[in-house]
């Protein structure tokens, strides 16, 4: 499964370049995340809610091509790997087809105190996307 | 003329007391009035294309209710005042109905050098709503 | 009592303006607002670890002159009102002396659950800076 | 070289989980970024004004340890590679000397108007701080 998101580029994401400051794209890759765990049933609140967290571990950001103030820009997320300690999500930005970014985050499984713990199957079968 | 811009609260927005920092109010503000000025047919790159620059002169924002991640707020955006060398928008940010904050941004005209400038009637019309 | 912080600006906190966003403003008052705190001998931190909220209820700024990539600005925060249940700081933004921006935000005292709350008198007296 | 850039954590800077959000520190590596360029006699405000850009063509950040509101955290910036058409930058953040992540960010050299170019030999000593 793969969700898209899509954001209309804030003024206040410009830079004096003229073009999106790069650390925007962090964000709109947890935009693109967020609309992937909410499609499966289970938005990040919910997530929280059962006292398990998603720590990000790691992020990378390979910048393509500059978006600008007030464009339509997409972004594609999907899951590259999902484990009970460790899940990567994969995302590409784009403009009209055009890729603009693509990035990767890797997040560790933690309880509410940030210590490392063990996704109930459920939970990740939910973020599997497998059926009862 | 009133429109109307939906958002859903990112994670990145929220802070450590659990809702939507303070700061990202007057970035909503702003994605109104982007919104308000696409709708009326220039949005505020077309008219930095035409050389004048609405800097923001003055914001003002009252807090009634928190807002959390994950919800769906609305930006209601209004022009309480237009001339041709001062504009002023009001805001409302509410969440299914709950007014969650209101705001005031007070713009002055400059030419793209930051100096003190006078917007032409054709695009104050445009900004009013006046047809031709 | 006024405190004084220095901000050298980001990069970041740039638009497409060639100069610094305007919701930034908001964000480096409450950087001085933390560093009043701090003087005052109690972060914003502890007030929170005893179980108390300032709750942002208003700010306003305007904006006088805009600030540049790199430079340094300085933010001179004072107390302008102190009681058990509102408090209000004001803030001037300026840069060698010349004054870009001042600003003002209204607080109001919760507890940790977010309902209105009075300040217990010690943590007043230590704001408003009464010795023992 | 390296250099070293203190930065106190903004309450700004934090997310409901009660740690700083991670897009934070792709900024907090460009605070460093600047320090380090500033330290070499040449900020980025005078690469600019000479016509350069050193565009971000990537970053990448892994997190170890979060950093909490009002810390005082360190970015250790260190020049990797440099290259006529190619800069990389590392970066450790650190509080009291333990690292709470390290990144790493790739710049490719463009005109002013985004195109691939060279960066002159002078600017590029400089960069590598070899003296005249």
């Amino acid at each position: 499964m793969e969700t898209s998101s899509e954001i209309r580029v804030r003024y206040a994401e410009t830079d004096q370049m003229g073009i999106v400051h790069h650390a925007n794209y962090v964000v709109w890759m947890e935009v693109g995340r967020s609309d992937w765990m909410r499609a499966r049933g289970k938005g990040y609140a919910e997530i929280e809610a059962a006292g398990y967290r998603l720590v990000v571990n790691g992020v990378q950001v390979r910048y393509r091509a500059p978006a600008r103030y007030d464009e339509l820009v997409r972004v594609r997320t999907r899951l590259k790997e999902a484990g009970r300690r460790k899940v990567v999500f994969g995302y590409v930005v784009e403009r009209d087809g055009q890729k603009l970014a693509e990035g990767e985050s890797v997040h560790l499984v933690t309880d509410d105190q940030g210590r490392a713990a063990v996704l109930p199957e459920a939970l990740l079968s939910l973020i599997r996307g497998e059926g009862p």
